[in-house]
């Protein structure tokens, strides 16, 4: 196998894949990436057995082959390299020779018979959606994800077509930990399969390689399942990533349809406040308290080895007085994502679990359940 | 005690003693700030004992008095206020109220009694230096200062004044670590005190406080010494640190003299190379080889279990061949403080200690011990 490719191409190629292959693990093949020489194209494929890449790259094949190589050691040898075209050749015993300019590394492979079986994926079977759409709905709900992993149908972002009366498609992200639980609804224009309109979940570390994806640009991405695995299309890309096998629990069950204590409040000013009265909370808790009254909310925390915090923003409320008390971090990570200049918090009482929306928003929902006073 | 201050001028004198209160501490105090409100102005002080900082603010004094307060949340604290007019008060029990805009704080603070005592500096006593001296100075040496804290004598900058035999006072710094050395030379244009024609170690944290103050803008600072410390003013602030009381070893015996064989060689080109190879050399020992021959040198390393790497340096050498082997950091750090496009390599063998200086440089020399082949 020998070929030759721009520096920039080869670095971006294995830049691309630095956060599938897997740091530390029993198996040592998943820590290298596939290189394949076929024909005109190089295929560079990664994958820790749950979320695999397999891209193609243009290069100038002179020995077809494939070799595997540590992936990490690799893309800094690359990064290295001075800005020229760069020789890639195997020798003996899986050993790998490349030369770039006056510079010359030989270092050790591994056969690429060892290397994980990566699905050829049939595109018929892919239908569109944008990327855009992807990524605003993938930020609105992955914060909520549960990293606890023996609760590992949890551990993922659940991902359904909902039909609406007038016909159309409703694309659904739901994410939950138990204390907190984000959705995100999204127009979709393509036929989804019947694997979306059952449902499936998305894996935590599979979501966060296709946020990247999205982040990259705008446009059409393709998308599909084969195999209890999505797959994902972008260009000259594929992605992989094992559907969690479990069942999500019914969240049409946790959000409450009776809170109507509906408070409008400005996100910047109230965003501030929290933070503030963050800091006296305890590292462990991050408890605050909000004391609504009719024309303001009272925000304060305390905390018996530093002291306590206190101050109120205006609100138009005008209904009954209630105490609640939140997870700082909580309410802050849905703050962070509402889009709005105002969010609606409705609330039942001081123990049920309580809605925050951006304001006049039909595309995104977060409940959190309050603290114990 | 109770003063009114901008929200910008007291986040930037809490930012300012950041670096020297001790995060975990067996005496509390000293992870506080004390804030003392005379007159028309606020001090604001900090301490470990070895290091010492003093700066003084414009503030509205409503009452005299001081307090302390935990400097690393009031930091905290104060960055999230709006950007209001802050008033500060202390009430019964050293408590501490901290009111802007609606914003509420109550902390508690520690009586400024227990605070360590902080010198009274007497400026007649301080001499003027340029701040940028001081900054390329410390850049081109503090490097190389010993980490090891069991070698208390090495731990900081040896600093002394030696007069040339024209009669000008040259200001020179010295740091070694035992594996290499460097020393900064400076033309000092104000008088020196008897304390650096002698020889004074500072210490490596008052180091890095230094180097901060001198970052911040050039001009010229006072510097001087009083009770087995060194002091520096700017403005209005006071930076003190307790002199290593310990004996520098003679440095100029380390200065190898019959290094003859002069290489001359391209800072960026040798720069990116030794980071090359440094890749495949071991974590922990970080070795390359120099074979260095009349026409160029061939660098290179070898790991057992990653492979090998090597590429050449045209150079203008022409003496006997040679081959030397160097810890790749210990380089690293001598080119990235070298401000020539050349730098000259001066050997006598193998073994024997080696120096790199800027070429044409009588301000910078560093020196570096190879490893054994």
């Amino acid at each position: 196998m020998e070929f030759k490719i721009d520096k920039e191409v080869f670095l971006k190629s294995l830049q691309k894949i630095q956060g599938i292959v897997e740091k530390k693990t029993s198996m040592p093949i998943l820590s290298n990436v596939l290189l394949e020489a076929t024909e005109s194209v190089l295929y560079v494929t990664a994958t820790d057995l749950e979320v695999g890449m397999k891209s193609s790259y243009p290069a100038e094949i002179i020995t077809s082959g494939k070799i595997t190589v540590g992936a990490k050691k690799l893309y800094e040898i690359v990064k290295e390299l001075p800005n020229q075209i760069i020789t890639f050749s195997t020798k003996d015993n899986d050993w790998v020779e490349i030369k770039c300019g006056k510079v010359h590394f030989n270092i050790v492979g591994l056969s690429s018979e060892e290397f994980p079986y990566f699905p050829t994926v049939k595109e018929e079977n892919l239908f569109e959606i944008e990327s855009g759409l992807l990524r605003g709905m993938i930020e609105r709900t992955s914060y909520a994800i549960c990293t606890d992993d023996t609760k590992y149908n949890l551990n993922g972002l659940f991902t359904k077509v909902e039909i609406a009366p007038d016909g159309n498609q409703i694309l659904k992200m739901v994410a939950t930990d138990g204390h907190r639980l984000s959705i995100a609804n999204g127009a979709l224009k393509g036929t989804a399969g019947p694997e979306l309109l059952k449902g499936v979940i998305l894996p935590k570390k599979g979501i966060n390689e296709l946020k990247k994806i999205t982040d990259e640009e705008d446009g059409i991405l393709m998308f599909g399942f084969m195999d209890n695995s999505a797959v994902i299309k972008r260009g000259d890309s594929y992605m992989v990533m094992r559907l969690v096998d479990g069942e999500f629990p019914d969240y049409t069950r946790v959000i409450p349809a009776a809170n109507d204590r509906v408070i409008t409040i400005n996100k910047e000013d109230f965003t501030h406040s929290v933070r503030r009265m963050a800091i006296l909370s305890s590292e462990k808790f991050k408890g605050i308290m909000l004391e609504i009254s009719a024309t303001d909310i009272k925000i304060s925390s305390s905390n018996p080895e530093l002291g306590d915090a206190m101050e109120e923003i205006d609100v138009n409320y005008g209904g009954e007085p209630l105490t609640v008390r939140f997870n700082a971090r909580y309410l802050l990570d849905v703050l962070a994502v509402a889009e709005t200049e105002h969010v609606d918090m409705k609330f039942k009482d001081e123990l049920s679990p309580s809605i925050i929306v951006p304001e006049k928003s039909e595309s995104f929902l977060a409940v959190i359940m309050p603290m114990r006073l």
